[in-house]
């Protein structure tokens, strides 16, 4: 009862280009904490506030982009229940159990193919390393933080054709709540989907876009709007290349800067948006005020922003 | 699945002394909307961004204090199910049905008193009012808001005798999560639970104490620290009793202020805190650290913060 | 002794296409206070923490820029002093008095215009009508205001031809200290110039540019990050044209939101920047940062910034 | 011209009464940067965006206290100047020169002793070291900061008896205006006197007071509230003893936290406040609205505030 099903993101695995460049980013510049490495080179990092063992994973190969994004579920029985549905929904391809262990710390993960071409995994056990305080009289955040230093990874937006797809399996099947979307052509196509397992305004995103498989942004969330200014000015301190911000998105409402790793991967840091719940009504934004719904001070839509993904 | 069962505090009904000041408090201060006036007088209140048709009632007698608190579940099947099971549980006395419309815009309430004295309502239907915006192409905010202007109702804090029943209720009957609690004493009793349904660091709290069904304050949600300075330069613009802050807690991490408003009944405004989960694990505060639980910066007890209640 | 001569920016003078347009844009978006309108319809503004009667001076007329600027010096035997010593210096043309009342409520100005073109004005006395609030107990801010409210009036840049020229009469004869410079090409010529008179780190700046007499934008100080944050939120609600931000610059370290009137005259409003001192060494920033110091985060220059003007 | 005479304080010089701890917190907590030690063992810190050699000092001995405060002015002829005036205006004892050197990196120093017993220095040298940038295409900041990290020592409280001499000397002969005082008393005697000599709403302040040549605090400035709220949770973390705050001043508008270094020296970080000029009207608070000029939010004294001083 009450947040019960698909609890959160629990990770996105990233491809790079350089390892040591891209560690040192989502370390030194993001301020995510490096948890482990496995034999094939893969590194494991969390955000400072997660208590689970990791959730971003990067592996070094020759083209950018996302490789899965993983979901945790409530309970070992949920996650047996779901992976049948998925299945059986007809909405999912590929569908695999990926052995515990191959993540290091985590339990056996369904793993399956959305119809935008996007792989994901749900999981039920992942081990508990804490947020480096103690859980009896702790202070509000540890010693050492570095970089921008998010509390959380956040959601995921990505681009695939199939969008209706996609979110049917998200909504019918793993029970999320679609928040927002956007609305374009003669048939008010769906071009946008905004869509939330949980309080916060969204959990994963989808464009429509002609090609599967696209991976727009990874996003973490910071405390404020102070904490936006101090990561734009550690973005130019670092010269890591600014996509936009800051600024506030009009959907989600969220206060917002984009930047990309060093291997073209987008990511996200952000504060604020509101407080969702199921029954609150979903927004819908038209063509003529596209540019308001994603960048709400600017109203303008970028190009880079729209076309540029891995 | 998701996010189900009880979803959020709903609405809390307040007893004040003087009805034209409360409204004046709670719309040109507190900076909330009145919805509308009942025969019996009552006046009903919303916050901004709530969609449902209110979440603050007042009452005029002549004691200051809480009627009671109700929760919004996620449909009338949920509504029917937990009343059986309220009932069964032998948690809860005085169970009965409020009849539709008792609230105005409201669907039938299940009441009952938990182990603490305080009177509980789950409901599963209030009409929606919106939020001031259209849901296509919204702005951010209406226009016209005056005051502190939280965008909601967000939890309660209650004090009462046998803390321990009702945390059971709230965990093993209604789903809630037990984020915090702090211990004292040689058996390390319970004297503060803090219990939350969602993502958010708790949506009820209660407070061991000798006396019954005791109110300790009602709570809603700014955006940000810099709201947070803006309530406290209206509470001295207004002459409003401060209690204290601004502060942050040590429980929860919020960004806090806490008032009166003119019949004695202590308002909250906050930001901030962290994301829960409910496989977060949940933190202990001990006797000695209490102060530091509670005024993370003043580490200090404030005995009024303590014992005021109404 | 201490703050001496030439106190601060006291006035702009800004061209109108249309009065009514400029009045809502600058008293409900802007949030300036109409304090008069005089004979010839020219409509005089203040920002509610200046003590002076009027800081905004609007003129309806058929091309945008800005008229004059004037300069609020310590005595009238300083104005005498100044007036002699601009005109000796031969730095200044059309010098000239204007007579006392020529702006209601201000005493005779000395008026002259720089060698790029610009008309400056120095002035000793003007009308204290008080910031909306009492001098004895006063709160710390007034009541009913609207917009993004800035405290003051700040400062211009202004662009123009004999940049060498209009510096040499701001530090040699008016008492000015250069904060920063932009150097470019094979010359290291100044390109740009930073210049205060105060604690502030400009209250003058200039571009060098082909035409005389350039206005690029007036630029109005509100208290934080947040009062920007909240600035973008108003310019995009009331559909005002934003030109970039919210950003930080390179230059002062401002954080800083820049938007246009509905005559295309460019305004800013910002927060922070050092705190500046006479003996604090000039920054200097070189062509291939120029980027950076104008626009700390995108590090790119945008070229309606540099070019469009009024 | 513009800024004359005396610029700013430049130095405090503090008695502690352990050497380590006192520069452990002065580093580690406030965040200053330790420039020298000397053969006395006196140890030179200064604030990041300071260029100047330092501008706090300490002295191990065994009475906590401020030993003296130093004003820096704008040449060695001023000094010369403000000198004799000082000797000849019968409002200072104990005048005497100290050496060149006695600081390091510093010029002489012309030391007398002020109405209310406080010894006060005026300086036209010091070595300027640099904030840790360039002067050509720098950052906002420099790496490593710790602590809370001010940007600047800002001003001084202090407390003795002869309030109306101290007063006189600096508005007289030093130059500085009165922007704010406080009265009482049948006779309205001025309790309090906030004195800039700068665009800052105060440079030093004096409370009368029975004991001669008391200090109340020392003052460093920060960016913005939010680094107060981060100034508030160091205070926490590293144990330090809070006095009071983050609150808001009625007076200065400046938005503020108060606590102790490890001696029980009272040390103030803080925000905001107005932009001054010598033309603004003086502000009177009287006895009744005392406890909201110096705590907006609270309105009520707090003794240990007004009584505890070293």
């Amino acid at each position: 009862m009450a947040l019960t099903g698909v609890l959160r993101p629990g990770h996105v695995a990233l491809r790079v280009l350089d390892m040591k460049a891209a560690v040192r980013h989502y370390t030194e510049v993001l301020g995510l904490l490096e948890v482990a490495r496995d034999a094939a080179g893969r590194v494991f990092l969390k955000a400072w506030d997660e208590h689970d063992h990791h959730s971003v994973v990067l592996r070094e190969t020759d083209r950018a982009g996302m490789d899965y994004m993983g979901w945790r579920v409530d309970s070992p029985a949920t996650l047996e229940r779901l992976a049948g549905e998925v299945q059986a929904s007809g909405l999912a391809t590929d569908c695999r159990w990926i052995a515990a262990g191959e993540h290091p710390g985590t339990g056996r993960r369904f793993r399956f193919t959305v119809a935008t071409g996007h792989v994901m995994e749900l999981y039920a056990e992942k081990d508990k390393v804490g947020n480096g305080m103690p859980t009896t009289n702790p202070e509000i955040s540890p010693d050492g933080l570095r970089g921008m230093a998010p509390t959380r990874f956040d959601h995921c937006l990505l681009y695939g054709d199939d969008l209706d797809g996609a979110m049917k399996l998200f909504v019918e099947v793993l029970g999320f709540t679609l928040t927002e979307k956007v609305i374009a052509g003669p048939d008010q196509t769906i071009i946008a989907a905004f869509l939330t397992c949980s309080n916060k305004p969204h959990d994963v995103a989808f464009i429509r876009h002609a090609e599967k498989g696209k991976f727009h942004h990874a996003s973490f969330i910071l405390d404020n709007w102070g904490e936006v200014l101090k990561a734009a000015d550690i973005i130019s301190k670092n010269r890591v290349s600014l996509d936009i911000g800051p600024t506030r998105h009009g959907i989600t409402r969220g206060e917002t800067i984009y930047f990309f790793d060093p291997s073209g991967n987008r990511n996200e840091v952000f504060s604020g948006g509101y407080i969702s719940y199921p029954d609150r009504p979903a927004l819908t934004w038209t063509e003529e005020d596209i540019g308001r719904a994603i960048f709400y001070h600017d109203r303008r839509l970028n190009e880079a922003f729209l076309s540029v993904v891995t």
